[in-house]
């Protein structure tokens, strides 16, 4: 299988992080977003979305998003674990990473698309030009913060994101905070569960991904 | 298990097509959005984000996520399988259940609450007043005009939205359909595969729900 990366994006982070939790070998091509290759025909024939990820598998199938990379993986690779255990764990990891992705990570992405000088007339990756709305990109930003109170309440009460387990959670909300760097935003000193769970994540292989 | 339902909301309807699939049954408690009932103490107490559906299970485990619920019961009830049956499948359902929340599903509710006069600082569901944007709610209602062609194209060379059968990406998508009716958007006349798809699917017995 074959990886469409960028190592410079926070989405395919989150595609490599998972490969490397799994120890999956693949190939990787690197897209070059900075130069719209993503918005080239070569690239529109594999994702017409234009969008990274892309985990291509080897009869030619192109899952383009990390809720399909994970699901494919998981079905292949069951061990270790990444989207839980049992139903139960099951039902827990995608309801949180599914609060992380929609309290977290679409807020700074709408925090950093919506304002960011060089996305002019790229509010929303794809193919379709959007203009930005910098009232979005505030609201956002509002948004990242509270992100962060809740994340830092749930982890004083959980050893990890969505349990006593690494899971994918773990991966998605990791990749969200640096995410947010871009925007000048982090969690706050007090935050110190948030410090506690981070530190622990990032002594992990998988997060020099 | 208890389901925290309301039965004019589109999140909901999600979960109790997904129910009605697996053909399992669960009793439910009507939460009154009309009455803000969900930003209430007592619900809090279930749901902290204030929001419905929320799937509490027998042992008083609330998941408050549509993809958490579809995540439970799937392994608690594999058949028929709605997430995909081998990890190919599995990865096509998620990516394209993935796509219809992302295209469709997340734009027509940016469209309603960024414009409602009964939604004015309730942008976003949650505990927290969020102003509306309305430029937003304009540039939601485009992409919304998008996502139809996607569907239209994507069903002109597949049965169902992930593949030859139905999933849960289906439901997703009919709800995405349904949900765009309060905000006066409607697939085309000339979107005949969504015709053909959508009079199948409103068929079977779940599409009532």
């Amino acid at each position: 299988m074959r990886l469409y990366d960028s190592k410079t994006a926070p989405g395919p982070r989150r595609a490599r992080m998972f490969l490397a939790e799994k120890g999956l070998g693949f190939e990787t091509v690197e897209v070059d977003l900075g130069q719209g290759e993503q918005l080239g025909d070569a690239f529109r024939r594999i994702n017409p979305r234009c969008t990274v990820p892309v985990l291509e598998l080897d009869d030619g199938t192109c899952l383009t998003e990390n809720a399909g990379i994970a699901a494919y993986l998981e079905a292949m690779a069951p061990e270790p674990p990444l989207l839980g255990r049992t139903p139960k764990e099951k039902g827990l990891v995608a309801t949180w990473n599914a609060r992380v992705e929609q309290e977290g990570f679409w807020p700074v992405s709408d925090a950093l698309r919506n304002r960011a000088k060089g996305l002019v007339g790229r509010a929303i990756t794809g193919p379709t030009g959007y203009e930005q709305i910098p009232a979005l990109a505030e609201r956002s930003r509002a948004r990242v913060l509270e992100f962060f109170d809740m994340l830092d309440e749930r982890l004083g009460t959980s050893e990890y994101v969505a349990g006593e387990a690494f899971s994918v959670a773990d991966i998605t909300a990791l990749v969200t905070i640096d995410f947010a760097g871009w925007v000048k935003l982090a969690p706050a000193d007090h935050h110190v569960n948030t410090k506690r769970w981070s530190d622990a994540v990032r002594r992990r292989p998988s997060a020099s991904c």
